[in-house]
């Protein structure tokens, strides 16, 4: 069995997006041996920082949060996709020459997924592709950029994504993986009334064919 | 496929080791739609909160650390034990009566995971079977309190456990899980060099042999 990590480390000089500092995590130490008998370390983090999931209320009033989060979405087959091609936003044309179907959970590599650095011009998922992906109903996406858009005035790929409940997962690493298919883990840290989880995520390599068949 | 979810949900008044403030988490909204175009929100937490690993730092100076994490300890076969019969601390004695076998990696199931307050006497395991637990040279030991051992001066349970690199998760939530054998993904958010990670825990029911038969 096979087992690709494809989540991001934490650290407190890791990628964050737009290099804001505000979005850097703070580690602290705050109990040590020279003060107590154990050591113990606090994190606090923006929760958009780092491999996590996005819900509706991120970018959408009112809307749904962390609280609707349903785990057996985000453990299934998934489909990871070489766009390593591409080399500023993935349009609907790119997605047209890809075989897409109904409940695809499709994750896109990208060259993203070469930098430890933040890519001021990531690749992103622009707006005609999210109205594709909708049109096809497909599950969910994961991209290797902190944001699936980029500099798109009021975000229509998320709201189209989150409208038509496409989950949506940011902040893979995906240097390591093939295209093809794979089983996903995707296990949140579940925190209540969110706009956001942090997210580790494994692939299997190996298909389970009895796994499959359940989703 | 049956997925048992077995890991604590962060809410701000969840329970916490001793009940103490420092450690309960706290969830900040850092943007929302009256002062930006998105929701975002904030995270800070003791890693000793919710469910996690402890590394051995936690209680040894100069201890190893997360960067010693290798994730295919925790994605592995487990035996969940039932030990609600346990009235204070379970002892080598109380171990005595179950078969276990190196390399086993076990949880123990407690009338802690029936309680989502903090209980002072929380079950625990005691000195003597820690010793006797790393005399069978297991791979791992999950407990549903918040911490492995209560009131232990120099905390012997802790440190015998991960002076025999046995693995440590606390925080465990099993009152839905029957004793017996499953498949455990224990996925951690991966932060450098602390002494703790928090985790997100799964059970499956069915065995998989093709998966057990390489772990």
């Amino acid at each position: 069995m096979k087992i690709y990590d494809i989540s991001m480390t934490i650290t407190p000089n890791m990628q964050v997006y737009k290099n804001m500092e505000s979005k850097k995590p703070i580690i602290t130490v705050v109990s040590d041996f020279s003060t107590g008998s154990s050591h113990e370390t606090q994190l606090s983090m923006n929760l958009h920082t780092g491999t996590h999931m996005d819900f509706p209320l991120h970018m959408i009033e009112d809307g749904l949060t962390s609280d609707t989060l349903d785990l057996s979405k985000l453990i299934r087959p998934v489909k990871v996709v070489d766009m390593t091609h591409i080399k500023d936003g993935i349009s609907d044309e790119d997605l047209k020459k890809i075989d897409i179907n109904e409940n695809d959970f499709l994750l896109f590599k990208t060259i993203n997924s070469y930098d430890e650095k933040f890519l001021t011009q990531f690749i992103y998922i622009d707006e005609s592709a999210s109205i594709y992906l909708a049109s096809k109903h497909i599950a969910g996406v994961g991209v290797d950029g902190l944001g699936v858009e980029r500099n798109q005035e009021h975000h229509p790929t998320h709201k189209n994504l989150m409208m038509n409940d496409i989950i949506i997962i940011e902040g893979l690493r995906l240097k390591e993986v093939k295209q093809g298919q794979y089983f996903m883990y995707a296990l949140p840290i579940k925190i209540t009334n969110s706009d956001a989880l942090p997210l580790s995520i494994i692939l299997i390599e190996e298909p389970h064919e009895h796994l499959q068949s359940k989703s």
